[in-house]
């Protein structure tokens, strides 16, 4: 199989997509497309690796930036690394899609070039949560759409539990919805018709009920259902306040000489406690609900970070998980 | 002025809330009634204090707990604490009310018993949010209606202006709008409206437009402003992370001896930390909208901490935070 890269794409682009991508290449015996400024991409390649097979260059001079805004960057930007890379999936040059840029872009051109899968009415972003007992949890939608009915809820319920059973290996992913009670009687208009959905599905979803946000990183469930712009607050308040209360309690342990020491003394255990929310070793948030493996990697990915990434789009293109999604979406 | 206190709601009642109740009344020189178990209440009472003036007492034997369901606590349970209380406020036998009982049934009872300020349509929780730089943030609504309007959004903005320059003496609190990104093009229909009327208001509103969630624990807002639903999230997203985040920190510090010793010398320094969340410092969540203060106290307050929340419900009752809110309807 092959996949395209968008390797203009993240923060640490492109050094750090180039090299993730030999390292996928080597690992998991598959062929790139590497999406990008020729040039500085050949640089990157003949400083780190002396094997050129199954390396392909698309040369791309523009880049598509967090500034751009999606849906016009993806139309007129048609020389930007990411459409170059959406075309080659689109055009079956490539089977699977990486990228660490702009998620709404990529979720844009997701969207008007590769398609839809037939039947699903919004793709959605599922972000994989780390928590503290080791495993995960997919927040899905986790920022893709705004103003959601409980059809594309529902939806993204099947989605999520055909990927976490296809490319994650979990058997009977636990799914929750995200509301304001455990009651099925808690919620807005859109949960409590989205619970009635979930309820009475007649496919196989390990449905277990309201989950309330405070409960979540606990590890309860598997698969968290909500609208994107809910998904945005949920992983956008976590995000805030590990990154409040870790910058808060370094300086606090700076404050005083006793606490300095201490600090000294707990460093490796910090270091070990922060692994624990590595998003790198999870690899990217899946774009689910398009015709072909779009993985979105953080856009602060590493080498490992990426190489992750494209072991999933891999994963989940041997995995038939969009044949699988487009099938139960007839039964559901 | 009298502050009817529901004695008995709460995780520590009636013990905490009684002796916080005899603190404020010997500090800020004010009368209470305290609705609840009578011979409980006495028994406290003559612990604690050998001084009863100031002190009505008002029999109930019954409780409303968390488990009750709110509008249905209200109608029924007509000698629970919280009711009577609720019925000496509207009767003008107490100016304000303070409980640590359940949100629901206080929201609940403040709009169906004391019933809303002319102009209001839907009361609001707020919750003071305290952030690392010292600081809080108002989150309004936090979590008292779901399905909101944009002219909703728009009244706690009104009503959470007024009470943090009224109640808390800050001159022009920044007022933002939580949504999923800072552009003023971003959100879904109820953020994309609710912007359109804080920008274009009447009122001598400071608003700094839209804020995400990462950013709500940084300070830069002095109220947000959000749906019911959506605050519940991000309080809610706030708890479980510091949460599991500070458990998680302290198993991997007392996994090892070297740890463990850095971890007893940076005690005082985490202790400080935690200090910084302390909610007690801050009082109560305010239920905005209703026609006399309403304050609700954590469910889990001590006595400083009902103490501090009767304080803020004197501040609110001198200080005409209702009057200003109906007045301020008026030229919206």
């Amino acid at each position: 199989m092959k996949i395209a890269i968008d390797a203009m794409g993240g923060d640490n682009a492109p050094e750090a997509v180039v090299r993730g991508s030999i390292q996928a290449r080597d690992e998991y015996n598959l062929s790139i497309i590497l999406s990008g400024k020729e040039i500085e991409i050949k640089r990157i390649l003949e400083k780190n690796t002396s094997n050129f097979n199954n390396i392909e260059l698309m040369d791309a001079a523009d880049i598509i930036t967090n500034d751009d805004k999606p849906v016009l960057a993806i139309r007129r930007k048609k020389d930007s690394s990411m459409v170059k890379a959406l075309y080659a999936v689109k055009e079956g040059r490539a089977d699977a899609l990486v990228s660490a840029g702009s998620t709404g872009a990529l979720l844009s051109g997701g969207t008007l070039i590769i398609g839809r899968i037939s039947g699903i009415e919004r793709p959605a972003i599922g972000s994989l949560i780390p928590n503290m007992s080791g495993g995960f949890c997919l927040l899905i939608d986790s920022g893709a759409n705004v103003d959601s009915k409980p059809e594309f809820l529902y939806d993204f319920a099947i989605m999520g539990d055909i990927y976490l059973k296809r490319a994650m290996n979990i058997i009977s992913p636990k799914i929750a919805l995200a509301n304001i009670g455990t009651e099925k009687s808690k919620g807005d208009k859109l949960t409590l018709d989205t619970y009635k959905l979930l309820e009475n599905s007649n496919l196989p979803l390990n449905f277990i009920g309201n989950i309330e946000a405070r409960d979540i990183l606990k590890g309860n469930a598997d698969i968290v259902i909500c609208d994107g712009f809910t998904g945005n607050m949920i992983l956008k308040t976590m995000e805030g306040t590990v990154h409040e209360l870790m910058k808060g309690l370094k300086e606090e342990i700076m404050s005083s000489m006793r606490s300095k020491v201490g600090g000294a003394l707990i460093k490796p255990a910090l270091k070990n406690f922060k692994s624990k929310f590595d998003y790198s070793e999870h690899g990217g948030a899946p774009l689910l609900g398009v015709k072909a493996p779009v993985i979105k990697a953080h856009g602060s990915s590493d080498a490992k970070a990426i190489k992750n990434a494209i072991r999933q789009a891999k994963t989940c293109y041997e995995s038939n998980v969009n044949e699988l999604i487009e099938e139960s979406l007839t039964r559901r």
